[in-house]
């Protein structure tokens, strides 16, 4: 199998494995617990938040550890934009995952006032349009790192000098970024930034928020009052390890790597659109994801043409796996101002550290023999 | 070391460990992907909800995974009290848990009236004070179905007789329970149930919340809907699987083990009450957690006596993990009616499968030692 969908989860690294191994078997203990066992276990969480403070460049102390990206992001919206001294008005992109456009609208339904700023064509978004929405009411503006479904990186450090000159809290998704993009907290400008785990080789269920020291930040699940009040329950020790080697591994690699498979990625856009007729890239030509190319195929069913290349061996996706299956056309795909028949043939493909030259050779081969047989012809 | 500290965690049991080693190595796809690495994932998972489900007496489909205990009893909480048509109304048992209470006092800052049901010197809710609370206008009525600082077993049938002549849903906090009592939730008479998994050898950062089919349930974490829409976040495979198979291992063994370990923990109260002056049990003599002994030593310093046990290789704690080496006197202990000063004496041992009559025997012979050292005499 050529597995193409490292955008949806890529499998743990065996580094991460083998780190994490003592703190299923021998290093147990509740972290918050004051006996030997916990203080432990509290050594092995403390060496970890520091090790994903390091890569984000920001103190330990502003490092929460969740149960997953998902979270982080829901705790980053609703957590600031009720926080907030400043008003009840939120702004999002409108290309943001539904991790953090469903909670916005969540907030909406509480009473917060969302907005919502469009992109242009490859899924920039539109800064003009930002400066016009963000106010001195605005409590939170968040916009991601780079997209999940096209792969467009946001021109954050402009998104940010927007924000800053309202004195705004900005957050990023960066849950598809990380392990690709830097990620300092700093250069980045951002108040607030989310992580997944499972999407740079670390496990499930782990996930990692930035928030910056003085941004108020309400918490989302209450409780024992673990990580500073901000986010409760019995810290997974194992999982933050996992986190922060897989973080680290992945940021020691990020340069070398990165042009590696922006590389192949080139390759592969380049080469289905000179082989498949009609095919269209979607998301930023040059600014984006170096281990993301994703397509339209107009007039070709984009499921189908999934299906025989799973046939064939290679496994990819038509855009997030949270939708995977869904008849909606994406939500991001519309936002740039595709129509809905063209939004529904997307196929994305997403590299990872075990991708080849070969398997990109192989796609190429196979994909125009795919889109013709899924178009009938 | 003897470590009688389960109640806040229990080491992963070695059959978890192999059961979820597959899900960390091989079988890594995304539940939600359509493609054949998705599907096999989705197996596992399909798997392991059905194994949670049966211990549970309940359908699949009504097994909500989360990310621990406490997302659980937060989903329940907010999840069952934002939702209802009933009103703005909570009741919640004095000596719950902080992931019940805090997240209850958060819902009565945004408006919702909360009342505590207070608890006599046992730790047994008062079932005539619930009765006088609840009313048609109440949303949710949560009550533990045990103490984790004082191993209190609640009459849930009898509170659940009260709820159901209000028609009002019933949530329970099983996360002390689970593994050591009947968790069927039609013969606990109960509409939501939480567990977490690391409470009985699965692991940590994996729960699940049972909620009755019809009850309708407002989620806490917004985004891609999985979960049927009512958690989202890519579901941890690995996590339920562990949780799925420590639960039913826990649950073919109960009877037996909670036999024997009732056996222990009669020999270590008995035991601490003879031949520790002052000493006083905590919570119930007789409906108590089979694993679970609990102690006041007034005049002596709870802190103290915990750092002469662990100087001998005794590991236990004062009562929850979350609140360790905190100052405050329990608000469980208080609202048995205890002083402040008497419930910061408070040592709590809980066992696990690992624990013999030899570890009972050695806290019986160091326990008097450590309490006469810690008073100064």
């Amino acid at each position: 199998m050529i597995y193409l969908d490292h955008a949806a989860t890529s499998p743990p690294r065996r580094e991460v494995l083998e780190a994490v191994w003592p703190y299923l078997t021998s290093v147990t203990g509740n972290p918050s617990s004051a006996h030997e066992a916990g203080r432990a276990a509290k050594a092995g969480l403390d060496a970890a938040r520091a090790g994903i403070a390091q890569v984000l460049g920001c103190r330990p102390g502003e490092v929460v550890l969740t149960g997953g990206g998902t979270e982080a992001d829901n705790l980053a919206v609703t957590g600031i934009a009720t926080a907030s001294p400043r008003g009840r008005h939120v702004v999002v992109s409108a290309i943001e995952h539904p991790a953090v456009l469903e909670t916005a609208r969540a907030l909406a339904r509480a009473g917060f006032r969302v907005e919502e700023a469009g992109v242009d064509e490859f899924g920039v978004v539109d800064l003009e349009q930002l400066e016009r929405l963000v106010g001195d009411g605005t409590a939170l503006v968040s916009v991601m790192l780079a997209n999940n479904e096209i792969g467009t990186v946001q021109p954050l450090a402009e998104v940010s000098r927007v924000c800053r000159a309202h004195g705004v809290p900005l957050h990023t998704d960066a849950v598809q970024a990380a392990g690709h993009l830097p990620l300092d907290v700093d250069a980045l400008g951002v108040d607030a930034l989310s992580v997944s785990a499972h999407k740079f080789g670390g496990l499930r269920g782990s996930g990692a928020l930035f928030v910056r020291g003085p941004v108020p930040l309400e918490p989302v699940l209450h409780g024992g009052g673990q990580e500073q009040g901000r986010r409760s329950g019995t810290v997974d020790v194992a999982g933050a390890v996992g986190t922060a080697v897989a973080l680290g591994l992945a940021e020691a690699a990020r340069e070398e790597e990165s042009a590696r498979l922006r590389a192949l990625r080139d390759r592969l856009i380049g080469g289905v659109l000179a082989e498949v007729p009609g095919a269209r890239l979607t998301g930023h030509p040059v600014q984006r994801l170096p281990h993301h190319a994703s397509f339209c195929f107009p007039g070709v069913g984009g499921e189908t043409v999934l299906l025989e290349l799973e046939a064939v061996g290679v496994v990819c996706s038509s855009g997030s796996a949270c939708s995977a299956g869904s008849e909606d056309a994406s939500h991001v795909l519309l936002a740039t101002g595709l129509d809905a028949d063209t939004a529904r043939t997307a196929v994305r493909f997403s590299m990872g550290p075990a991708t080849t030259g070969q398997d990109v050779d192989e796609v190429l081969r196979l994909l125009p023999l795919a889109v013709r047989a899924a178009s009938g012809a």
